[in-house]
């Protein structure tokens, strides 16, 4: 352990400097619009909460948490995930007026990262909750609403891969029969190794019609047709509701116009392990990690003690504003210089230049080391210096 | 030790609901957009900082910080201030073809409490530093700039009382010749104990022409005329050149026209240890604490090897939402209620309404448990359901 150099930030810690602040903010501002004018409310939770309460629920490795203990002896967490402590403030009732609950947020939240490797502990969501709302016109809408904000912000190229880890999970315990091999066979698909999927599910004991179906269920990526060809591989009841909902959700999504940006992939299967029904990951341009993703979760809310099905999405702002590839421009700022005995006219200038919306910096002449470099930075200067007219 | 009941949050933190979050964001933005219109540019830093570079530098009581282990074994503390990390940020260089540079943030800070008590363990505060500017005139800025922020935040009522660290320093090294006496003179006028402060100065072995100069200095509170009487009390050169800094400043705050809300309070002492010249807090109608507050600190930039004078000012949001009282309403939406059969019209009717700018939540009708419970909490109710018309 080495003591750290002064300008030093923890593991995955990060500093954002005014052009990245300014783009970012930019970004959020346009997507909270879009996701107000559907009718959700935003709301803040705080950065700690008990472990016992949120960290255990929260569907992130423990590995992953800040883990703090308080001085009354309570292991503390940096909150991992928004969703769980939404859940938290909706089932206390505090907002109980009008179920289905729409709530929304934008806030940091906090992984461990344990080696250097350019991951961020510290990133920014922006997401959305609809909660006590079972019907797939609640999952149709946060794919909607999830298309509005990213082209609210400015995105037009991205997609969006649906899947549904009730017909995959239904699927696998069929063919399979229990859920540990299931869950190995979950694992390949969640590091996308489709190769390794393959070469397992050839080592299994199975009929050679099954592992045909499992090797087929792995390339079932595309348009609405994946969705009949998905239907292809079923024998009995097992995974025909799940089916005939992400049908359904499909229909729903061309009334809403925004088929154009979906496809589906029924072997997507997510980190965040609360999903019971449909999911979903949106990828955007280069940028090689999802940008954002979302799903059903009709189990958490129980865990806070109220029985209420749940849908949302969360967009990895970081990576947003690196799919939308255009920084803000830097805040360009007028400059008064004045001497002291120029001063009042200097202040009086600014005052009328900011009551016009024109960004004003003021500054004593005398306190300025490098009169040259500091003007350089400014739009436009006026010297308010020694008794001549205002040299611009 | 008891586990938390499952809805229960850390000691001090708080969740904000959407009337108050609204309410702070429209706050916080008309602010920020002051802040900016003055040249400062806004930065962000982590929420999570090294101990031995930030935590130790920061003037926060040690036991007043959150602190956990990283992997590596380095301790980290959750950001107890903000000045700091603005300062380490400054220090590196990152910025420094504007100088002096003027930088802003909002951000929530932690400090830990020791029991319940209703004091917030995280909270928002926003702020502005001026480094590498060792004029009276970036001091008066600050106070302008409050002021103007303050005003555009909506606040009417409110004073800020002005101090100087330096000269209360000065007196009482002059008069009691030690440093140790003097900080026990200190802690009374920090705790606003007056009583306490002369009960204390008539104990000590001083003459008594000495005792009055001290007594008389703690009422050295009230308008300008307060700097004459306190040039009254200085006896050689200790204490003078301060003196004739806050006359400056008071001179520069007349011209930017905000001295109606300021009064001068030389026995002001801050929590903050690292104020090294002229400082003040804001009080604002009812709140008892400040709202904001702020000083010169000539000598924190140096402990990250700049050595840069610097000035700032932190106001703290939620007494500033207090402060301001009235509460933004409650977001108005209205609401498209859809049976399936005619759920096309109702998204066009929806997206047609938001296209206004209109808030409109859409919602199956066959997922509402209470419909009357829930589309009384809408401004309008439009009806998408059988095949009549459009029911208001």
């Amino acid at each position: 352990m080495t003591k750290p150099f002064m300008f030093e930030k923890p593991l995955g810690m990060r500093d954002t400097l005014p052009v990245l602040f300014e783009t970012k903010a930019a970004i959020r501002n346009k997507m909270s619009d879009e996701i107000k004018k559907w009718g959700y409310q935003f709301i803040e939770t705080p950065a700690l909460e008990y472990y016992e309460t949120i960290g255990e629920e929260s569907a992130i490795l423990d590995q992953k948490l800040f883990k703090l203990l308080d001085k009354q002896g309570h292991t503390l967490v940096l909150r991992p995930d928004m969703t769980t402590p939404i859940a938290r403030v909706a089932a206390s009732k505090l907002l109980d007026k009008r179920i289905p609950l729409r709530l929304a947020y934008c806030a940091n939240v906090y992984r461990a990262q344990q080696r250097e490797g350019g991951r961020p502990a510290e990133f920014e969501q922006m997401g959305i909750e609809c909660i006590g709302n079972k019907s797939v016109s609640a999952d149709a809408e946060m794919i909607a609403l999830l298309v509005d904000a990213l082209k609210a912000a400015g995105l037009q190229d991205f997609k969006i891969a649906i899947g549904h880890i009730g017909f995959l999970q239904e699927l696998f315990l069929s063919v399979l029969g229990n859920e540990e091999r299931a869950s190995v066979l979950r694992k390949f698909l969640y590091e996308k190794n489709y190769v390794g999927y393959r070469e397992h599910v050839k080592s299994l004991t199975l009929s050679s019609i099954d592992k045909q179906r499992l090797i087929e269920f792995s390339a079932l990526r595309g348009g609405e047709a994946t969705l009949s060809k998905a239907l292809g591989l079923l024998e009995g009841d097992a995974g025909r509701e799940t089916l005939s909902e992400l049908q359904e959700l499909a229909a729903l999504l061309k009334e809403f116009g925004v088929d154009q940006y979906v496809s589906f992939d029924l072997t997507l299967v997510s980190h965040m392990s609360y999903y019971t029904g449909m999911l979903f990951e949106v990828y955007a341009g280069q940028v090689g990690s999802p940008i954002g993703s979302g799903g059903r979760y009709d189990n958490l809310l129980e865990k806070f003690g109220w029985n209420a099905p749940a849908t949302g999405f969360a967009v990895r702002m970081d990576r947003l504003v690196q799919a939308l590839g255009e920084p803000q421009q830097e805040m360009v700022s007028e400059l008064v210089l004045f001497s002291p005995e120029r001063r009042i006219e200097a202040f009086e200038s600014a005052k009328a230049k900011r009551a016009e919306g024109k960004i004003v910096t003021i500054q004593d002449l005398n306190a300025v080391q490098d009169v040259d470099a500091f003007t350089k930075t400014f739009s436009e200067v006026h010297f308010f210096v020694g008794n001549g007219g205002s040299k611009q």
